[in-house]
């Protein structure tokens, strides 16, 4: 029995050294079917432990079924315990991906990370992660914690003309979920959604991953445009960006959207509105929602992703009431719910109004980014530059005459330290929109706006 | 134009009031397209307000598309912004729906809410969101925070024998999350999956919604009866809760472990091991895990909801390499990731020994919750009772015979105010259950284990 070695230098305890390595010599084939292992005591002997320790680790092999004990005639190793190692490949150690940080990165969508306001957030965490009922620490409703569905029924009906009851909303893990949980709720394979064109390539694969189809309308500089709504279609839901479509930025303006409501109440199918950053509406107050307009049509997805921080990951979804149960048993086999104490955290944000001056606080500071970025395109770009869709949010988009934004001028633009987005990505009828590109402005310092800016035109020109 | 109130009296803006209501109008007809609007010099002195609330109000009817300015020949409503009224009625007010608390619960799985060590974990709360970088307040990556994984797999190896490099892991919402991306990962329709028989209903229903089919095999005290393997079928992979099987609560042997590698090994499909709460075994160290056994063959899937929090929503999978690219993708398009500083609190936690004295403190609490509960059984019972399944986690199964727990039974019961969970309702195939509950016992109190258990006796045998 001399082949159990004990080390007591090691920080790993006695009768767990015992078990792992008659576990091992089993599993391996040293140990046979059958085998009778020394009594304990004559083993604690050999090795000079205490009875204990053989105890301890013969009870938990005989746990596991490694062994088998008989009473009055010993201990034996079980039959069919034997493992072979063949296919035991020692784990590729991938090592740790890093994302290459360019220099300066135009992502959009972003908000400057820096102002997150984490002194207000530390305080309200440390207050409830101590001061909240125990019961919150358990299991909770798929929808999300009344405290926090109730604040934002009325802070939707105050800023974006949303009606909608606490109720009508569940909360979710960001808008991607939000989205993930509309298609699995209105969309079959076979099934067909419109969609405006160009649109976040990334809600584009959520939705066609059921195997539903796209049918996709242009848009202009005002959205979607809306007078060529297929009559002889039949839609489960359009999905669309009004307040600030995304990429090329036009807010839809009323007569649209009366036409897309009137649709839908004709078709019977929904409205699916992604409100994603009109908060940040630089010349007023944001554009009213689409929602509030029939809220028995209309879908309305939210996130707190650009005004506060992405890294929160919560959304929301304000539903037709008919609609409620089934999101609410798609919500709980997706992740039972949102993480609660983040929800009374976010709750308590926007109960004490922190959130909106906050967000009064980020629309100068993005606006002032905004103007300055505006203006340094203006300066270096000239007369060449056609600058669109900057009257919200965290983008705007670029149009340059005849400069095709390819994959080999993008790399250019990447070899010159700058990163940027071609609308073309977006697009789902391809070819139309080569020659734009998006501009985040929102996480950018103003000397990586104006740096960025210059080593982009020296790119693009060849300079 | 006298029909626009101005009340000052509200908490309501000028101008918003003023632009509600004649927006309120174009929308219900009252004004028309194509009429003209008083100008904002005439409105402003019949209102009796500030031309600057006029113009601000007219700018954002503007901006939405409901009016449209002419220089020199003034303001007029657009066409095509009227909207009939008829189908949007009142949102139906749903009233907030409560569980009903029984007075005694014997729900499974819910760890001692008032336990949880809130103190240390607003501390670290408070800390981490104060000093974070903030970066971590930005978009992450779909794998989680490398901080966790790393302690995580750290954690894994030395308490639970699983063997893994941190890229091996993806931190989900949750284990439900963890099993919803399993399916996706390894399910399509058609296919087919082994699983214990019982088995957690909530895990059935992941599974085969996707159309793939389950076939189930029996368990018996030491868990699946793994000699049923069928060998003429091809499953892509077998369920499996091998540490404490749930419900009946048995331990796999080694024997019947190496059945289950071997048998994937040569249908070339997985294992799916759903070790949630084996960190609780009362007579030793947890069980090892079986994907320390063959990591290449077994996707393991855990939790932090037993021993810390299910409010914190934070689970994992521990994938063979080949299928980490794929489930990171998965992740992406269900949230893109979990919340980040959640990830960065556990990790401290974890990485400060706080994880590992929580769960020891909470095994001696439970272990007494447990003891007391089966002394309350036999005392109460005598002999009419079988009690299974208690040498692990936060449940027994009780065992009586003669007994139906139909749900007329059930409905008595909870008429005395106990509710108990029948095994039944997790059966696969039916009816080999009806004599067999499942008590919860993590999160009651001695009295009410004491008292549910004398109600329950006096439910049943109608005392």
């Amino acid at each position: 029995m001399l082949w159990i070695q004990i080390n007591r230098a090691l920080d790993i305890p006695l009768n767990k050294q015992v078990y792992q390595q008659i576990r091992e010599k089993i599993l391996n084939g040293t140990l046979q079917g059958g085998e009778r292992l020394a009594s304990t005591r004559k083993l604690c002997s050999e090795l000079n432990v205490s009875r204990n320790v053989i105890l301890e680790a013969y009870e938990q092999l005989v746990a596991e079924g490694f062994l088998v004990s008989y009473r009055g005639s010993g201990t034996f190793v079980v039959d069919g315990a034997l493992l072979t190692q063949s296919s035991k490949v020692p784990s590729k150690k991938r090592t740790e991906e890093k994302i290459e940080e360019p220099k300066i990165d135009f992502r959009s969508g972003i908000p400057a990370l820096d102002l997150f306001p984490r002194k207000t957030w530390a305080k309200l965490s440390h207050h409830i992660w101590n001061d909240t009922q125990p019961i919150h620490f358990g299991y909770d409703l798929p929808e999300g914690r009344f405290e926090l569905r109730d604040v934002l029924a009325n802070y939707l009906l105050r800023t974006r003309g949303v009606e909608c009851h606490p109720d009508q909303i569940v909360i979710t893990s960001g808008a991607t979920q939000a989205l993930t949980i509309v298609a699995r709720l209105l969309l079959s394979a076979n099934d067909m959604a419109i969609m405006e064109d160009p649109i976040t390539k990334d809600i584009q694969t959520i939705f066609t991953s059921s195997g539903a189809s796209i049918y996709s309308i242009p848009v202009d500089q005002s959205g979607m445009m809306t007078s060529l709504l297929p009559q002889d279609q039949q839609p489960k839901f359009i999905f669309i960006t009004p307040s600030h479509q995304f990429p090329l930025g036009g807010a839809l303006p009323i007569h649209r959207r009366i036409q897309l409501i009137n649709y839908v109440r004709q078709k019977k199918c929904y409205l699916v509105e992604d409100d994603y950053d009109s908060e940040f509406r630089y010349e007023g107050p944001p554009i009213s929602s689409l929602q509030g307009l029939d809220p028995n049509y209309v879908l309305y997805v939210g996130s707190f992703s650009k005004i506060l921080s992405p890294a929160l990951r919560i959304g929301y979804l304000v539903l037709p009431i008919d609609l409620v149960e089934k999101c609410r048993q798609l919500k709980w086999f997706s992740d039972l719910h949102t993480p609660s104490i983040d929800q009374l955290i976010l709750a308590r944000f926007i109960k004490d109004g922190y959130l909106e001056r906050h967000i009064a606080k980020m629309k100068k500071y993005y606006k002032n980014n905004r103007d300055f970025l505006i203006d340094c395109l203006q300066t270096t770009f000239s007369n060449n530059i056609k600058i669109l869709g900057y009257s919200t949010g965290l983008h705007l988009v670029v149009e340059l005459q005849n400069i095709n934004f390819s994959n080999a001028m993008l790399e250019k633009i990447e070899q010159f330290g700058v990163k940027v987005y071609p609308v073309e990505e977006h697009a789902i009828i391809k070819g139309n929109h080569n020659n734009q590109i998006i501009l985040g402005f929102g996480h950018l310092k103003k000397e990586d706006i104006q740096e960025g800016v210059t080593r982009l035109f020296q790119a693009i020109f060849d300079q």
